[in-house]
């Protein structure tokens, strides 16, 4: 079966979606009209119906869409992102919380492996997630065909590990550098600043 | 001084710009391509001419941006932006972890008090910010006129604390809960979600 292709921005509104919908169906909910669904997404319900629409048309006019069915559609397409094994490359001051962070297991994502130029440094104490030095990450990562990849080095670091990191196999980077990353086109990107977020937040603050 | 409304993923954007040029700067770099700095930014340089004209052109055909003046420029729109105080609301895991991280004050935002439904059990031995009783928020809010909140509490609590700190006077909103919360249309809210990060990435993995 070839996989759909949708475009990611659609791909983040689906996981939105079905954490939504997980929520109805544990609460037995049958049905779930577009608008409540699309609110719950912070959506314009025309959004939704479109993004909805990749994989054909669930809604009843006037009943809205059956919630077990969506949710079961959705757990389809998104089953193939779960269960990925990553590893985490800088485990300093960010990449040591996000260590102890039990959230991503929760989710379906084990961080199996964390790479630093100085493991023994690493304020590792509270989790159990082991440490290496990192000139032995390209080789984690091919022996284990690991794809995807946490970066939480410095910034004058970040682009060095990522080119090594792609040369070794990674397909997918949740970047959390302050830099840009320059890939090539099928390496996926996310980037996640908190420093920004907060300053974008700001700005706004009268 | 009327401040100069700028659509919000522009913020984020000159954000980006901002933090290059200081780079730049440091390394007493005089000038830079408009392509040069849109490929730092990873946008395109029509959208980096775009999001400068918001202050006037600075760019000289053939010579490019001279980076001092941007850089001044761009201190200016976003030196409100920082030295915000800020509370952090759920002291679990991710929130911990998260009151650890020196990244945040480094970037001119202090974390000034954190609160939590059970401040003792807060894993807070590595911080120094402290940990108050939930029921103390509101207050702590109002008495020192905080407009910025982290909330990294349960999805199941989010959209009544989120009530309650918009009731208070908060008005921004780095939101780490997996729901989107419902607020009025005067308050921002920039989501985090780092299991859909890598969900969202995963998807794209061949």
């Amino acid at each position: 079966m070839t996989k759909l292709v949708i475009p990611r921005k659609t791909v983040y509104r689906l996981s939105l979606y079905f954490r939504i919908l997980e929520r109805l169906h544990q609460n037995r909910i049958e049905t779930v009209s577009s608008d409540a669904l699309a609110k719950a997404a912070g959506v314009k319900p025309t959004q939704l119906r479109k993004d909805l629409t990749y994989f054909g048309q669930f809604g009843t006019r006037g009943l809205g869409y059956n919630v077990d069915a969506l949710h079961s559609q959705l757990t389809n397409v998104l089953r193939t992102a779960r269960f990925q094994p990553v590893i985490l490359v800088g485990a300093g001051n960010l990449g040591s919380a996000l260590l102890r962070y039990d959230g991503f297991a929760k989710e379906g994502f084990e961080i199996v492996a964390a790479f630093d130029v100085h493991p023994e440094g690493a304020k590792n104490a509270h989790s159990k997630i082991p440490v290496y030095p990192i000139d032995r990450m390209s080789g984690f990562v091919r022996e284990n065909g690991i794809k995807l990849a946490i970066l939480t080095v410095p910034a004058a670091a970040a682009q060095s590990v990522a080119n090594e990191l792609v040369e070794a196999g990674i397909q997918a980077i949740l970047n959390f550098s302050a830099i840009i990353l320059q890939v090539p086109e099928q390496v996926v990107v996310n980037n996640v600043n908190l420093a920004i977020e907060l300053e974008n937040l700001s700005y706004f603050i009268t």
